[in-house]
């Protein structure tokens, strides 16, 4: 397949984590087309386990859907060159108040691919150790313990609808509860 | 928690497909905050299996991350008032060349809940029937067959990324492979 080619990208709103592009691109068919790109600095999010084995996920209230959700920790990079898993640890510890030195990664998370640069690495983390949370000024965040069965329930009953977490609920479950058990 | 409230809403860039909000909130700690919004109409998108069980995925450059992704076939709604159920089975047609009338919902994501509005609304589509693909003008996609374990092992190894892709796998998966045995 020919490749499109992208030869213009022009900044056109700068907003206060993400800036609005317009891409120019000459399809394969020749045809040029303009396309809406959202930069991002990338981000990353943690999948935190306890000893028992049940989960923390972060209850918040989200303004682009009205409505408070529960989602694993997760928090956009510093710059572009932070490394994600040191970016995951701290958003771990300001989040949820645990701290972990074994930070495993699971999976690459493209939220938006239509339109959006943003990529989040997700890591899980064990061997918790309790710290002290704390939060940006803007951030009200409260902390709920799930087993990995319930919040399994909770994505196939459309309960969890936030894509890194649906995907990184099921993903943990599939490698560490399913085929570990048919190992 | 006390909540957050939302007392404007500012429309600071029109692009293709998204809209740019700021958004003026004062937070549960009575300071105001402005934060950015993406208006978007909603979309949809299905998991396709054919009769031996094998699921198409389409395979598409993405200008946001420049590179060929897999996803499963989705597309934003045509109005806000569409129902998602149709706009999925258009998509389906479009973009597959199959059409189906046994489709049932999985899932919705919200796949950027920090700033989007978007939601998809996932389905899935069985007893596919043969009919002609016909893609927008600007849309270069191949289809792709593959079995679920494949594709399974395909987001555990971090080759699948995009969000509503790697969520609807394993949700499917869940649901359909390792539940509908244990039960």
């Amino acid at each position: 397949m020919k490749e499109f080619v992208r030869y213009d990208r022009q900044l056109m709103y700068k907003g206060k984590i993400i800036d609005i592009y317009k891409d120019y691109i000459t399809t394969p068919a020749g045809k040029d087309v303009e396309w809406d790109f959202i930069g991002h600095k990338g981000a990353a999010a943690v999948v935190p386990v306890l000893e028992d084995g049940s989960i923390i996920l972060v209850k918040q209230w989200r303004n682009s859907i009205d409505r408070f959700t529960l989602e694993i920790p997760a928090g956009g990079r510093e710059s572009v060159n932070e490394d994600t898993k040191e970016c995951a640890a701290r958003e771990l510890e300001e989040e949820t108040g645990y701290r972990s030195d074994n930070i495993e990664f699971l999976q690459t998370i493209v939220p938006v691919a239509a339109y959006s640069q943003e990529k989040i690495d997700v890591y899980v983390a064990r061997d918790l150790i309790p710290s002290k949370q704390h939060l940006d000024p803007d951030e009200f965040i409260n902390i709920k313990k799930y087993q990995i069965k319930e919040l399994v329930d909770m994505v196939l009953s459309n309960k969890i609808q936030d894509s890194k977490t649906a995907a990184s609920i099921m993903a943990y479950y599939v490698k560490y509860c399913v085929h570990s058990q048919n190992a």
